[in-house]
């Protein structure tokens, strides 16, 4: 599983930083899935290793218009480009009335069924790759979502030297044998999956916030995460804006990281107004949670599978 | 008066082209009036000569996506800048409904206020700046408008060897004879700006039309222009595409410039398809009409004064 940064801004874009959009690649397949939308996601798309017709879903956390204004473009952009394989929109209640309404004022028609689904707290579904996205919510000035994604438990790792001391010979055997399954031998012996691997692995979690301040919501749906991204939209010396505007100070960030227990937090979503000074960000969470790491438009980071 | 193009596309944007938006930038203010608003042309502002806070003015030529993606950022945008002054966007029926709509969905609240006039053919206003700004009606799949700024004539150029033959001593009286006053010389002589000065000069005429396929309409706007923006979003060999989408090709552009006696052709809007040979559609409207010049984004073209 890897993230890559299309956008790490808040509310307008800079040189630095365009408005907020991640990418979440799935090992292999080149597959992936879009968490919100900003404008020009599409230009940043053009300078990513993201494909088209590999975009899975995609994911809105709420409906401002640094995470949303981007959407209009990239489903009519994916449109004329002659895709015609149906796309899924996951977000919050009025994605489809704004997505319907832009479309409609400006006769946009899409060559490809756009299947939005209006979802909220609680809402979970199980992907044909096998992850689980669950959604919970945040408190921000509106309505807005974090998303939770977890693989399912992997398969332990296999011995091929316990296998061959149980006789054993390489071949297909050893295939079923890492599927947990019970092969029976030419003599007749019986050799279970769990006799030559580990035990199952737990599958890699990983947590993409909307805007919010601290609340439980996002405590909870950030729980054991092994990578969880979260908005540091302002330092801590300007906490009143961010309570004004509901939004997280690097610190606090970092202070739901480490009460969850998170193995590595990425804060994205900074201020415009830090241009030039953002370490100071980075040097405000890492002295709350050490394993903080920094987005920046184009950046990446993987979340390798558990030993 | 200058045109700075800052996205030269058709549809959807490309590595080398964005989708539309050009500048016209006032002479000595630095005020400039934007057409069209493609998505990412907050971006473009950005790596231009233009300043926000010169903004005076948005014209549009017509809702779709490629000409309005960019406009509810932008504005967003504008506003989290702290700007204050209002801003008037004219524009085709419909303008109103599509901002106010992705406002209300995008909870967004602008910190100036935003005059929409929703325009149609024959309507026509005077600026400040003393340009007289005419719409017409255009002919494509949805309402689309063209705009023809006018200058005011300009005074005539003023002569100082014939001002000094006359008696006139260089000083305040010159400015006087300049603006076609008439003044009294200390020995009763009467000298009128006509003696000193050529007859006024016509205004300058920049003509910007939306997407359209040849018609009469773009034809009385785009009448004696001086320069003249047109969209070439085909070749000729593509025409049976250009007449679905109600679209030119670059052939009848450069016709319409011919038959309107425009002095310079630019044409723009190209589509995507031509990437990498879009000098064809140069040569294909400079057959036509030699004075044709090809827009790319971050290109200026000059209108200057009549001699």
């Amino acid at each position: 599983m890897e993230l890559y940064f299309l956008g790490t801004g808040a509310g307008a874009p800079s040189k630095e930083r365009n408005v907020s959009a991640v990418g979440l690649r799935q090992p292999r397949t080149g597959r992936w899935w879009l968490f919100d939308c900003g404008e020009g996601t599409q230009h940043r798309m053009a300078e990513s290793p993201f494909k088209w017709n590999r975009l899975e879903a995609v994911f809105i956390t709420h409906l401002h218009g640094d995470h949303v204004f981007g959407l209009p473009g990239l489903l009519a952009s994916r449109s004329l480009l002659g895709l015609t394989s149906p796309l899924a929109i996951f977000g919050p209640s009025g994605l489809r009335g704004y997505l319907e309404s832009v479309f409609q004022f400006t006769d946009t028609h899409l060559g490809f069924a756009l299947e939005v689904e209006e979802i909220g707290d609680g809402w979970a579904r199980t992907f044909a790759c096998g992850w689980t996205v669950r959604c919970g919510k945040l408190c921000h000035s509106v309505e807005s979502l974090g998303f939770r994604v977890e693989e399912p438990p992997q398969p332990g790792r296999f011995h091929p030297d316990k296998a061959l001391a149980l006789g054993v010979e390489p071949g297909p055997a050893y295939a079923r044998l890492k599927r947990g399954e019970t092969v029976v031998l030419p003599g007749g012996r019986i050799v279970a999956g769990r006799d030559v691997t580990d035990p199952p692995r737990p599958g890699r979690r990983v947590v993409l916030l909307g805007d919010t301040e601290p609340c439980t919501g996002a405590l909870t749906l950030a729980e054991g995460a092994d990578l969880l991204v979260h908005e540091a939209t302002f330092l801590s010396r300007d906490e009143p804006l961010a309570r004004r505007s509901r939004h997280s100070t690097a610190a606090e960030a970092a202070d739901l990281a480490r009460r969850a227990k998170a193995g590595k937090l990425v804060i994205t979503h900074l201020s415009p107004r830090y241009a030039g000074r953002e370490l100071e960000l980075l040097a405000e969470a890492r002295a709350v949670f050490p394993a903080t790491e920094m987005a920046i438009d184009g950046s990446s980071f993987r979340c390798d599978p558990h030993p």
